[in-house]
């Protein structure tokens, strides 16, 4: 089984390229950590195949909500909201991070997504 | 003391905004690993203050190597080699992570690198 650890950005937001790298950042690692504790099989599997990481983008923040809405009831997931010093109000959600998970089940759920 | 988490990415290679998210966050999830083995005080430290990520960019490969040569030693970093399936070489390093490490000790080293 393939695993892999998926990204999902706002990109209505329109963040700079830092601000994306440190939304994503925070994303991958607060997923990988619910991941741990829920499913540590899966998180060594990832890593033994390489730690793959996609990342995806939505156009609004009601599209990002209502994924993590569905998402996090099946699968490990994040959601991060900026801290609101730089570019963004406080609070609001930019990113979503789900898993490591097996590829072949989260992509029934992100096939229409398209790659940031 | 405040710490941070520093990251740190190649702008030469003209990495697109999904390419700086997954290193990004490679990086990031790489040092955070190895910082929860060698300073776990300062995960703590970190997460308790809001885990902050800052992305710093360097102009060319030689830079990047230079300044992990320079901080491997000193606190905990990743280097991340890309893996080849997208855009850049197999191997091609892109990326640096540092810590969570203090803010302070961290600063004499990258003040002069600008944000991504």
């Amino acid at each position: 089984m393939e695993y892999k650890q998926v990204i999902i950005l706002r990109k209505d937001l329109g963040m700079g390229k830092g601000k994306i790298a440190a939304q994503s950042s925070h994303a991958s690692l607060e997923a990988y950590e619910k991941t741990l504790i829920k499913d540590p099989k899966a998180v060594e599997e990832w890593k033994n195949q390489g730690q793959a990481k996609i990342v995806l983008k939505v156009n609004s923040k009601e599209e990002l909500l209502e994924l993590f809405q569905e998402l996090k009831n099946l699968f490990p997931c994040s959601l991060i909201k900026d801290a609101g010093r730089t570019q963004i109000a406080a609070g609001e959600p930019t990113a979503v991070g789900i898993g490591p998970v097996p590829e072949s089940e989260i992509n029934k759920f992100t096939k229409e997504l398209k790659l940031l």
